[in-house]
């Protein structure tokens, strides 16, 4: 193929329309109705014995919540290029489109139920998580690829994704219920690696048509408001309903906004005159969700969650201020809508956070109803009585841990 | 009246203000609110028995849903012209706003309980229903119609709609539950009839205004995206609560999914170099959730469902790019928004895809679940094993009645 | 502090920064998720008999719709300005951000539970609440104020603001559901009171900058479209489930029916040649909802409803298009964005609308539903037939009291 043959007649016709029909065969042999039965909310594997009596719908306002964010959140959050607002709204719709579709089969194939996938509303908030890391991929890429390009990019993206989650939530078993790492920072890095091997050193010193118009800023702010909104539904769709899905929900909302006075105080202070950065505003307000991704369905406090996203705003600020044009000039990395400062560094915060936060709970959440489920290993009763969880672990972390559980203890008396 | 009196300073302040007063006091005769008896979904007939113990909010996120779709969706979708954004959007909701009341009142009189309208959010849905088919007839006028005769037509057009909804729904007892016909076809032909009335021979060459800009085609994608989010809210706002309502929503989401690819693969193969038309994404991306309705709470399969949308996004793509040009030359129907490619024969496709999947499944669909419904005519005791029902029916599509029925009957065995 | 010193590199990012430290902290010392007990809808006193088993998330979606009409709605509504929607949506965003923080603790203290605010989905419905009247007064003063300025306005508003709601609710008892009166009105005098304190001579005769060009009208559509949309979950979230929150949703949605027709009317009528005016158009279409804010929940029939609606069009156009101007030129107050024809005079009429309300339905309501449920009240058998409630009070507002009292009265005795 040669390098510059923009005429898109036959080739991205034929792509499309191929891959669609692939499509509609593999979901004719392997896709069905869900029945009814097993009905389940969040891990699959633990829903079938508690939650079969859940309404098959009770999902959907979460899903669409999450479906405005995939479709108006990335498509607008995209169109503050001044030429390129076309392909930012319209090469999403069509690469969330068809990513759903393929997320819906890669990831539906871990979990066939007589050789079939049952689709339900679940299995559609996980196939739009899928699509989220091709989107924010396309973000690192925007403007220097082709349709075409993007959806092969959409194919490979979404297997390696549903790989690397069944391997993450299944065999290793690990906590990334709002997915910073799983989604973020994967989504990120991705697209940072596709941006280095598409490196075009022609515009190294820019390009007249990468930057913003007026008009096309305010669209842009349709997509932050609306990805800012809804993020505690993204990071709360799939926790497990009740308190811990309303945990979820507060971490993020109060990750968000005080992300919000971070990243508008640096962004002041770091640009010309104090004044703000449309660029900042657009993407380091959303560093938080992201963030707050991974112990999002955690206690890690309200103000634990605060600090988290004021932290995620600083860094994510300071990212595009500063390191965007080091990877540009020094890495030969042109990110163009910043995603490593919006996805990657904040994912990254995000799972450390996760890490330290799981540390700090092991085997006990401060609310301590997580102990009570039958399937989280609560002690046989021949170890009750034994002081050795609590005193065998020397770092500050598990301090922390001895105290939530005094504290689980002493209420668990109380109800008695 | 003078043809082209273009001043409203009286006309529309009075027709306005008269038209709101006459329906507050039919309100003030006719509409209370509902009193907890009857909530039902649905068919008004069958819900008394089956769902008096409905919460009087569980369609509310339904609801607004379809509201969305309304009063941002078709208000935005209609801003692509360069100088007719302020009508579009605002008389969109001139209309809607005074159509939901009219379709209150016009779809109410046939459900009167002890003389009254009692309003609950399933009247609110069908309401929005209503002015849907307004704002379909109103795209493809777009610019040539004054809001007093808008006001008229909204008038006429629901009256007219409530009859034929009626009639189709409870005489002939015919299914349309996501409307493809009553609803799309229905407003299409309407305003189609509408424009070829008033067609005006001098814009036979074009008119500068009837055209878009960068930013006012951004504008409309706001409105597509969001149709295309909560087109599934749309086609299974008002079906049956529980499975039937998954299926709806799987159907019409698959559905626009595979349409998003087969109108932008023939937008490329149709336009000159292979580019995307912004035309085709704004409206042929739609087709599916049109042409899906019909069936869309019918088990015709999720690949059925998407073989329906890929279909009618090469359809409506094909329309705009060689119908139009043919209806506004031959026919003298100037077509602002090319309703005809996205309601008028997507909505037909949607009829005839319904008379198939009904055909296919007379009394028995494919999971058989609607067959265990008490009031569906499960045969008496005596009856069974009786292969009559297997055996009666010569034509082809009763032979495929017979391989579902077969499949459901090994079913049954299986879980006895 | 100089007048007009605009360089904020230091002022706005310290100012920002030590606010949300101290935030954190106090959300460190007084803030803790909720624990799942005493769940409630309303008021906060009532609920924790009756609605215990209410699931957490229940409110969920009610509190996304109002989250949509903070920070789409507000904020784009105010983005018709040609050279001021940076600030328009993106202040916006950073005032809320911040208002809902504070607004929790001002508005959690009052209701500590073992010294802690148990934060759940109200108490986020409540800081949405308390955040729309800072951004109501934003819109009076827009354009002439600094980000410093405003931040330390909403620490001052929304701290009023908690106290005030708080007499109103818990110390008088009034019922102000929709909050025409303590949301609206109050945000709108608070804003015109700090209009006049920064009234600024040099701008009587106008600026270039105080006006829309096209596209900017266009995109304060989307936020005068998903206010209107989102209205009935603005004035019913809070509302009793149920029953009386579907008459709020009803009656919010027919006033705002009824208001865009008599604000397009009266629009056309007072503007040359009868045109439409779109700042009318943006404004006056959503008096209705702050109108029949104070009533929503009461049984004033849906024609009721609908008058309310209409008048509030009427008065709000006319507000306008003849009060506003005088405002500027008397009485030195320049409200940029009219909140006095959108939120003060609508805001005032509802509070009128909910005394008529009250006072038509001292304890029966127009349909009597309210009559029957247990708590209310209903008189013991041998006070039936007793004239005293109807006669003993000589004050038309205090007639209105004591029944009130009473009934609160014989209610607690009925709970003993």
């Amino acid at each position: 193929m040669p390098a510059y043959a923009t005429n898109m007649r036959l080739k991205f016709p034929i792509v499309a329309l191929v891959l669609e029909i692939i499509t509609i065969i593999l979901f004719a042999v392997f896709v069905d109705y869900d029945d009814g039965k097993g009905h389940g909310h969040g891990h699959q594997e633990h829903s079938n014995e508690t939650h079969n009596e859940k309404p098959p719908m009770a999902l959907y306002p979460m899903f669409q919540d999450v479906h405005v964010m995939i479709f108006i959140g990335f498509g607008f959050l995209m169109t503050f290029l001044k030429r390129y607002g076309f392909s930012s709204v319209g090469v999403n719709l069509l690469l969330a489109a068809f990513g759903l579709q393929w997320g819906l089969l890669m990831q539906g194939i871990w979990h066939l139920d007589h050789g079939k996938i049952k689709m339900d509303i679940l299995k559609m908030i996980n196939a739009d998580f899928s699509t989220a890391t091709v989107l924010i991929s396309f973000g690192a890429v925007l403007g220097k690829t082709s349709p075409v390009q993007l959806l092969i990019m959409t194919i490979l993206e979404i297997t390696i994704f549903s790989i690397n989650e069944h391997l993450v939530a299944t065999v290793f078993k690990a906590n990334d219920v709002g997915a910073s790492m799983i989604i973020h920072a994967f989504g990120a890095y991705f697209g940072l690696a596709v941006a280095r091997v598409l490196y075009r050193p022609a515009l190294r010193n820019g390009h007249e048509n990468d930057g913003s118009v007026y008009h096309s800023d305010l669209f842009a702010m349709i997509g932050t408001v609306f990805l800012w909104m809804f993020w505690p539904s993204f990071n709360s769709a799939i926790a497990e309903p009740g308190l811990t899905q309303l945990t979820a929900v507060i971490n993020t909302y109060l990750s968000l906004a005080a992300c919000v006075l971070s990243a508008y105080a640096i962004s002041s202070l770091v640009e010309h005159k104090g004044k703000l950065d449309m660029v900042h505003i657009q993407n380091a307000t959303l560093a938080g969700g992201v963030a707050v991704g991974t112990c999002a369905d955690m206690s890690i406090g309200p103000f634990g969650a605060m600090l988290i996203g004021f932290v995620a705003g600083i860094i994510s600020t300071l990212g595009f201020k500063f390191l965007s044009p080091i990877l540009a000039s020094n890495l030969g990395i042109q990110d163009t809508c910043g995603v490593h400062n919006l996805h990657g560094m904040p994912g990254i915060l995000g799972g450390l956070a996760g890490i330290v936060a799981v540390g700090a709970s092991v085997k006990g959440k401060a609310e301590g109803f997580i102990m009570k489920l039958p399937f989280w290993g609560q002690p046989p009763d021949q170890n009750c009585f034994d002081d050795s969880i609590y005193w065998e672990v020397p770092e500050e972390e598990e301090e922390n841990e001895e105290s939530l559980a005094h504290a689980d203890h002493s209420k668990n008396k109380a109800e008695v």
